[in-house]
């Protein structure tokens, strides 16, 4: 793709933005490092279950977390999630991709963090871009469901490289799909080798404890 | 969003690019209506279907037509449809989210056309940042699974307002999700009045035959 000219211009331009969203994820960290916050990035591709499993982790009651969420438009999944108790922020990107620091930073200044011992952002759906930004946070804990395949991991390589956790979502329907989960685990890993692996399901339950045991043990100090 | 001074900045930038990518689009698009093709861009988040189809189509051969096939990593895709007898040419992104009218016109130059009647384009499983990159082709094909939900619509406007057709994928599977067609098209249709919409299923074979009708009922003259 060498002789682009419209794509080396971009890239060009991409970096100098990345830079700058570099220095403001620091901030972020900062803060939550201050505060004894744990900082996760839940991203995937559309309609994985990111949602979902947050309502899950709301029932749960392991840990106390607020949220931001991304989407390009709807206030649905803030909603959900307070009505589970949860506070939560809504980011609306309008066309954006993807979150950057700069949203988080003004989102943050609308929750409260006295209380709260776990930061969750959901990215916007989307297995490409998110990969690229940091959010400021500690953690990326990437869903990929069975029901998208199991070749994704070497198919969009940005996103599985920085996992630290990758959740093979609706575990529940695998016998329907042609999905090999070590194989996943295999493919992360030369990407990653010390990325982490869980099945989960928000439909039998399955896997919610251990997500939670696994949140719960990364937990900072207050 | 009006204060982050990173987005207005990125926002500007995306704006100049896209002009450069438009009067590209409008080049590949009259090289399309001087050779008599149609050009087709399918787009969906990754794992909806899109190669799956073309396979069947490919098996159908109700017209002929040769694919240019983008992803980030890999060349499966394209090697799946040359296995159909399917001329396809891999664009491999890198780490950039979305296909361009630039990746087109470089990747047309490694196809035939003169047998050729569609030239279908499978853009990057994405279903944010494809939707604002015209490519050159005349219509939009947006594929949604039954597995990522119909509330996808309402979030993901930019890709739907901008479908001519949609293809509710899956929907062999439809018994196991909460999922209505009919509040798919009504949201859809209030975006874009003039949008269709098919269900499909490459594993029943289900609107395969109603797909292909509607891709033979455009087709130009040679």
């Amino acid at each position: 793709m060498q002789d682009n000219p419209h794509l080396t211009k971009k890239i060009e331009l991409v970096e100098k933005v990345l830079s700058k969203n570099d220095k403001e994820a620091i901030r972020v960290r900062e803060f939550f490092d201050a505060h004894g916050i744990l900082g996760l990035n839940f991203m995937s591709s559309p309609g994985s279950g990111k949602t979902t499993i947050l309502e899950q982790l709301a029932l749960k009651k392991s840990f106390r977390f607020n949220v931001i969420e991304g989407d390009l438009e709807t206030e649905n999944d803030a909603n959900k999630l307070r009505k589970r108790g949860i506070e939560a922020v809504q980011i609306q990107t309008g066309s954006a991709c993807h979150l950057d620091a700069f949203m988080i930073s003004e989102a943050m200044q609308k929750l409260s963090f006295e209380e709260i011992e776990v930061c969750v952002i959901e990215n916007i759906g989307n297995l490409v871009c998110p990969a690229s930004y940091d959010v400021g946070t500690h953690y990326n804990i990437v869903l990929l469901s069975v029901t998208e395949g199991d070749d994704k991991v070497e198919k969009y390589p940005v996103m599985f490289k920085n996992a630290d956790l990758i959740l093979v979502s609706k575990c529940d329907l695998i016998e329907h799909f042609d999905f090999d989960p070590e194989l996943v685990l295999q493919r992360a890993k030369k990407l990653n080798p010390h990325v982490e692996i869980l099945q989960i399901s928000s439909k039998s339950g399955e896997g919610i404890e251990a997500l939670s045991s696994w949140i719960c043990a990364r937990r900072r100090k207050k």
